[in-house]
């Protein structure tokens, strides 16, 4: 089915997000198209009531280690961004200010390894900039547009618009209405995308179950 | 490396964890032995300060989707739990009470199936007896057990160390002191059994990075 598409929302701060934005050459390669969404991964928290696992000593630790050995095993290198959580809302709006599908993924995806693969500190106008030369990209015309009250609000939106469609985390692809959290689940969004499904019945079935105990 | 040993540690309140249960097969054919180490999934919840996916209502939909749809890919009909979720303490501690790692082992498997894939409540003692006869277990003596300050402080503890090693989550399986958490961490698992290791120090440094932002 030629012209599906593919929704990657995403937020630069998740190292998982740059694991998954690996996969988008395998996702086309499928025959689906990409668009990538800039949310912020906060307000997703902010909304669900959630803590980030930055958040929880524990599972920041294993977190770390659990992306440096995906990455390994992809054989890809880990510098990670000099402080961690940043404030990745200008690279958002930057992002997000970039006109065209490929050009916008293009950017996405050199944000995400100038922080992750490169050690680049994305709250740094300059490094934003150059990210953006480098994509062939007019910087000056971005990093004027990324103050400007429309540009704030079209980030907002977007990932209002994630929160009502149920969106939790990043990554998450999105296809025909569905989510898929997680690099992990990029074979689950292939499978599915070549007409396979689960028994919707049944799922609402497990999902109309009450509670019978609360912490 | 014969006699190493994997530890699975589960809730069978978790369907991820029922999900890893038909993992320990693949584990032990690559050399591994498998020690099931039931612990209560609610005292990590509370140890963390972190919500289960249950108790995120956007994240609950999601999950139980994400389990159909893992369940369907691997050929398995999930039925679910009468009530969800439920208290799962009789049924850890009647399975921490089974002596021997075989043994132990059938009966965790039976359990996480007779919830997750026959529908059974966990909850009630005659379904745990009939499991545990249909497992070849003393089920009176289990059950009797199943009330001793003994067993329960063996559950506690089991769930205390646990956490004192950052286990945050069910399933996780724990290798040579390292966690891997998820039912879909056992390639990753695998992987590092084999020999395959991170840059230690490249963790060390990125785990030393400062935040910069707060939500």
């Amino acid at each position: 089915m030629p012209g599906r598409v593919v929704h990657f929302y995403f937020d630069p701060i998740s190292p998982y997000a740059w694991l998954a934005s690996k996969e988008l050459a395998r996702i086309e390669a499928a025959g689906l198209a990409v668009e990538c969404r800039p949310i912020l991964f906060a307000a997703l928290l902010n909304a669900h009531g959630q803590k980030g696992p930055a958040e929880i000593p524990a599972k920041r630790a294993y977190t770390f280690r659990d992306v440096l050995r995906l990455a390994t095993q992809k054989g890809l290198k880990v510098e990670g961004p000099p402080t961690h959580p940043f404030n990745p809302l200008r690279a958002l709006r930057v992002c997000i200010a970039v006109e065209g599908i490929r050009e916008r993924q293009r950017f996405a995806l050199a944000l995400m390894d100038g922080a992750w693969a490169g050690g680049l500190d994305l709250t740094n106008t300059s490094v934003l900039a150059a990210i953006a030369t480098n994509c062939g990209l007019d910087a000056a015309t971005l990093l004027a547009q990324s103050e400007l009250p429309d540009i704030k609000a079209r980030l907002l939106e977007a990932t209002q618009q994630a929160i009502q469609m149920g969106v939790f985390g990043v990554p998450s692809f999105v296809l025909d209405g569905q989510i898929y959290w997680g690099a992990d689940r990029v074979d689950t969004l292939l499978w599915a995308s070549q007409g396979h499904w689960i028994d919707e019945s049944q799922l609402d079935l497990v999902l109309s179950r009450q509670a019978s105990a609360q912490r």
